[in-house]
């Protein structure tokens, strides 16, 4: 008998329609054989509503009461998915994350999961029930505070309770098909990836694709978990993530995995800075101090003349003011002339472990775009991704000019989108 | 310092302005230098809003996961209410039933709580935080498991934790300004109660009184913890329950501390039963079997022609149809005629200890009902109680007729109604 953890978002679970679907499709994992481990999300838009309670009592809810406040969502989602599961006549019991046994640090709105110690989960399934585990939550291991884990943290609790049960699968069930060569919303044309490397996930993921996020295609990898990413709509297989293909899925790496973009981040340019040792240095110091994490970073050629140059780097929109005060409050020590502040930027990434042994995708790529007529304003590479940043408004465009060259279209308007985004 | 329990119901947090204007009121206690602990129950309508969720999904739902879902309704308010409390300046932290030390029996949905071992709520009061507790809800002893206290169970979470903090006084906030010498909303020259007996309050909340509920009264009786019951609307003092007058309340005890109605009750009357030793008690050990607690008692005096008896009792009538099937299930064996349900009766009860040393009480309270034109049906008297069963179409008048005959009247319509009624 396999043992498979389910993940299913808030999307997935916005109604009580909703629900009694999600309870037939695990009741039907349970009757295949399967022990079954549910993490599931708040209902629909009840987080959001807990924080727009918490913003009108107080203009800045503190961490821990802020994570008790928004833990009752999945508690509602997870008690009333038990119900309908027992309403079906199989046996359910749900679970907080105290309770699954999910232990923490004691960061209050992005806990990192340290622990997992299932043992309760593993007592209710001996019985023959299914366990339902509320997700993004668990309990600090020093206080015993309820803490969340921050944005995607259901789909974490699911790839680090399929790690500790020693899963065969985490399904993760979300309100599109799978993961696409491209967002499907920009790119029509689109195709389902039937199986992707972890290592390509997680450049995806860190170049703005919102299917799966980094840190738990991270957990995923580093303890071996293959994850399988599908519609709660639909009945299809979607996509698999995994280090190598499963099962009959003999599926050879493709070159391009797929093309992602970003319009999230804004980008900084430092102006005037002497260019002498240390210089930059200074400056990513005073952004670490602030704890803000910055993606690309590029130096233009100095000046001879002057002995200046300028330093531009992305940063997520949201730490564009913290980045700038930071930055202003060392300028003596630093030594520039100014800042300049750009958030109509947008990133277009080419992800494919393919490109290391295939010569010539970097052209193809800055082909494409330049027949797109994008200009581009930044470049980053790594092993298995190149990346540019251009104008925002004419990121829809690249995407597709640079998806059509790469051959990544389908012959069809395939992509399906169900519902909203789940936690 | 003193140790204060405060315990606000659903209505005085029904909304962000109603937990600020409390959140206020619990800052001024601190203040004042006392410790300050405080119960709260779900906001307004969250409680009713879940079970409807719940009968959703499922049209049984079940004990365990039921209490995991309304847990859900305190857990939003504490939360909310910290925050509400930080932000003015002071420190909150809030706990759940189970981190604040409540053990309960595994009954779901209607626990008993067997224990309460507040060790973190004293840590928390110790660094000089106000402790924020989730009324209603508790965890077993046994299995770890969350549970529900039932119907009033906030006020009895307050109590209980008023013993084991050994707080001076328990404060109970609902949307009214005390306790009166009858219902408001029936009686406009109702009189609110400066002071009132442990026992006469027991008596008042077994007689239909709901501004405070049995249990909880019986619980702060036990340990001798004196209850405050006011308005978290205004700012009056409200009515004070304890075993003597407090302070500077040296009140006498008033002959009649007032009357009391319940219209919940239905009346069975099993017609034609014979008149031999064992009948009754067949009959109450089938209702006793089914789970069914039963109020009034009266056996008819027996046809001396026949042999045969009637026996009339009430009860709620929500267990009507139980009791119903209960007694035609052992029809052959207790051996009566037939059964009549009324559910068209009300209860009409005058509570005070003072009418165990003055004789003519009782005499007066059927003069008053006669004169009202109100007939009885049924009669049942304790030490410091006398009820009567009558039409229920009579009880609005009765009431008032026996609240003037006992001079209970107040010089002008005091009474003000603030809100709903909280859990």
């Amino acid at each position: 008998m396999g043992l498979v953890v389910q993940k299913y978002g808030g999307s997935s679970v916005a109604d009580a329609e909703g629900i009694k679907r999600v309870a037939k499709r695990i009741v039907e994992a349970k009757k295949n054989g399967n022990q079954v481990v549910v993490v599931v999300s708040a209902m629909g838009d009840t987080t959001d509503e807990l924080i727009d309670l918490a913003g009108q009592v107080s203009p800045m809810p503190a961490g821990r009461e802020f994570d008790m406040l928004l833990t009752a969502g999945e508690r509602i989602s997870m008690a009333l998915l038990a119900m309908a599961i027992k309403n079906l006549g199989h046996e359910a019991q749900s679970f907080t994350g105290s309770q699954a046994g999910v232990i923490t640090d004691s960061v209050h709105n992005k806990a990192r999961i340290i622990d997992v110690t299932p043992g309760r989960i593993r007592e209710s399934l001996d019985k023959g029930n299914i366990a339902i585990v509320a997700g993004f939550q668990g309990v600090s291991a020093d206080k015993k505070d309820i803490t969340t884990l921050g944005r995607g943290g259901s789909d974490t609790t699911a790839v680090a309770l399929a790690a500790a049960l020693d899963a065969e699968v985490c399904e993760i069930y979300t309100d599109v098909d799978g993961v696409f060569t491209a967002d499907p919303r920009v790119v029509k044309k689109a195709k389902k990836i039937d199986w992707i490397s972890f290592e390509d996930m997680l450049e995806l993921a860190a170049s703005g694709s919102k299917v799966l996020l980094h840190r738990c295609v991270e957990y995923a990898r580093r303890y071996n978990i293959p994850i399988h990413v599908r519609s709660s709509f639909s009945g299809l297989q979607g996509t698999w993530v995994s280090s190598e293909p499963i099962g009959d899925k003999k599926v050879e790496q493709a070159i391009i995995s797929g093309v992602a973009h970003d319009t999230s981040e804004a980008k900084i340019t430092v102006v005037g800075v002497p260019d002498k040792p240390g210089e930059a240095a200074a400056i990513f110091r005073a952004i670490a101090d602030a704890a803000i994490n910055i993606d690309m970073v590029v130096q233009n050629v100095s000046a001879a003349s002057t002995g200046l140059t300028d330093i531009s780097f992305t940063l997520p929109k949201t730490e564009g003011r913290k980045a700038i005060d930071a930055l202003e409050k060392s300028r003596s020590g630093i030594g520039f002339d100014s800042l300049r502040y750009d958030d109509q930027i947008g990133k277009i990434s080419l992800v494919g472990a393919g490109m290391k042994t295939n010569p010539g995708v970097t052209a193809s790529f800055f082909e494409a775009l330049s027949d797109a007529g994008v200009n581009i304003e930044l470049i980053s590479t790594s092993e298995i991704r190149i990346s540019v940043v251009t104008r925002k408004d004419d990121v829809p465009e690249a995407v597709r000019a640079v998806h059509t060259a790469f051959g990544l279209d389908s012959d069809t308007d395939e992509a399906v989108v169900y519902g909203g985004t789940g936690r």
